[in-house]
């Protein structure tokens, strides 16, 4: 599969998943991976990559799995003092995942863009794919709820994404630029992935990039395959809160839900054997529909996903 | 001894051991030491400063004696993180000891001077004495050296304290104010101590804050007694580089040299049971002379210490 082009959208752990399945199967220079930066945000005076930090920790073998979030081999001390010093600790930084934050906010303070310093610290780390973050803007997503706008940490972490939410405001409400690497390698893909992240704050913050939809629907419209992993398995969301956020909108969770939101930039969606169901319906859309596995617990599982993806032809 | 106003000249570890003395004979309201912040300096965007730090861990049992830095119990995952990054690593920072920068400099960024900043971190690890920063204004030691001006930590830590000094520029080399807070515990203290701190960059920094001089020597005019506890024992300093600069200044260390830089301001000099012999020729300096032991090795010597100082009459 040398040579060709695969450019990745996605959020934090669902889609660091399939991210890691993709780069055990693919030469590191055929695969870019954009990155939802619409979850960063300052805290303590670090600027803090949620979703960035979670690919890079995956695909360097770093990640705690079995917590779903942060680094393996955490230790907490800076926590622990922390909270003995009566200073904010509602969000939890691992000694060493404080390095990241710190060496990248270090960096971006002495007028790094977020994609340099994001390359370095990937690189770093022996990640061999591009990881792009999606813009080198601030693009901060706010949670609309019945309990008022929130920042997106303040609902996920703090408020333990309880609040009922009522809408979105990308991009803290105001047009945002991809960068020009983003762009490039949406240039001429041989293949767009979608991947299995919440579509409304990990897939739309790139989505509504100046540009980037735009990109998708040319890209489609000649023949490239774009292809979309669903994030909803049997009615539900394997992690996180895309199905309540799906109910709380008024939608019911189902992969005819993801079909319909995507119709209009994907070429083929994917969803999992449990939907098998849903396949006649969704081409009623217009889309090619794959079933395989899509639920990844193993190493195997992603590869296997990965693999399947791969294979769609135009 | 409750109810008398004691004031403390202290720099980092060899104050702090005499710190501990004095904080465990005297009522906390009874003592305030004045703490160097000369040291201080940014370092990976964190307002670090040492003295303070030393004496708060000090005086809440948390300093790693054994080492003579930093806290007991530290672990170094963030520092371990930071070299895997590539970042910069020659300042050790613990991972506990990093939640007092982080929280420091958050308070400072939202607007609290140092002072403020200070009583909060020492009281939320149970300190009782107040610590007051010499100054709320960044006031940096700069070393001249054969090898050209250098940053105290530059010097310090980077270059282990190598270079030849040929001199200091104190506060960045403008004139800085000290805190209300200090002029206050200067106000008319019933003791003031000048401790066993390196004299040309831990007590002349507090020294030479405007009005600091001015004030003790009226403060020996009207009969306070100010008492100074020599940094120099047997022709040596116990730890770190007084000795050293002293001979790179062209002067003997000894007590006696003690007792010229500091004759105009102190009235009493304490010294080691080793300097005994030099007692006479101190005494035709114009000082009262207390021979004690003033290496302080375990509690009991700093305890010990200070109440021999404290027995010190008008």
């Amino acid at each position: 599969m040398s040579g060709r082009a695969i450019t990745y959208l996605s959020g934090g752990v669902g889609g660091a998943k399939l991210a890691l399945g993709l780069a055990q199967v693919l030469p590191a220079d055929d695969l870019s991976i954009i990155a939802n930066t619409g979850d960063d945000f300052d805290h303590l005076g670090l600027r803090i990559c949620p979703d960035i930090d979670t690919l890079v920790y995956t695909l360097s073998g770093r990640a705690n799995t079995a917590q779903g979030w942060g680094r393996t081999g955490e230790t907490d001390s800076f926590m622990t003092a922390m909270r003995e010093l009566g200073g904010p600790d509602w969000f939890f930084l691992g000694d060493h995942d404080l390095a990241m934050h710190v060496e990248r906010t270090r960096r971006l303070n002495a007028g790094a863009r977020l994609t340099e310093v994001t390359t370095h610290l990937a690189s770093a780390l022996g990640v061999g794919p591009r990881i792009l973050p999606m813009t080198d803007q601030a693009a901060p997503t706010i949670i609309n709820t019945v309990d008022g706008a929130l920042p997106f940490q303040d609902y996920f972490v703090r408020l333990h994404a309880a609040p009922v939410v009522t809408g979105f405001a990308l991009h803290g409400g105001v047009a945002v630029a991809p960068t020009v690497e983003v762009m490039a390698a949406l240039d001429r893909p041989d293949m767009v992935i979608v991947g299995p992240s919440n579509p409304f704050i990990s897939i739309d913050p790139i989505l509504d990039l100046t540009g980037v939809c735009t990109r998708l629907k040319a890209l489609k419209q000649t023949g490239t395959p774009i292809v979309c992993v669903s994030p909803i398995v049997g009615g539900d969301a394997i992690k996180g809160p895309t199905a309540k956020m799906f109910r709380e909108l008024g939608e019911t969770p189902s992969v005819g839900a993801i079909a319909r939101r995507y119709r209009d930039i994907i070429s083929h969606l994917v969803i999992d054997n449990q939907d098998r169901a849903d396949a006649s319906d969704l081409a009623e859309l217009g889309l090619r529909i794959t079933v395989t596995g899509t639920v990844m617990q193993t190493l195997d599982d992603r590869i296997a996903l990965a693999e399947a993806v791969l294979a769609i032809g135009p």
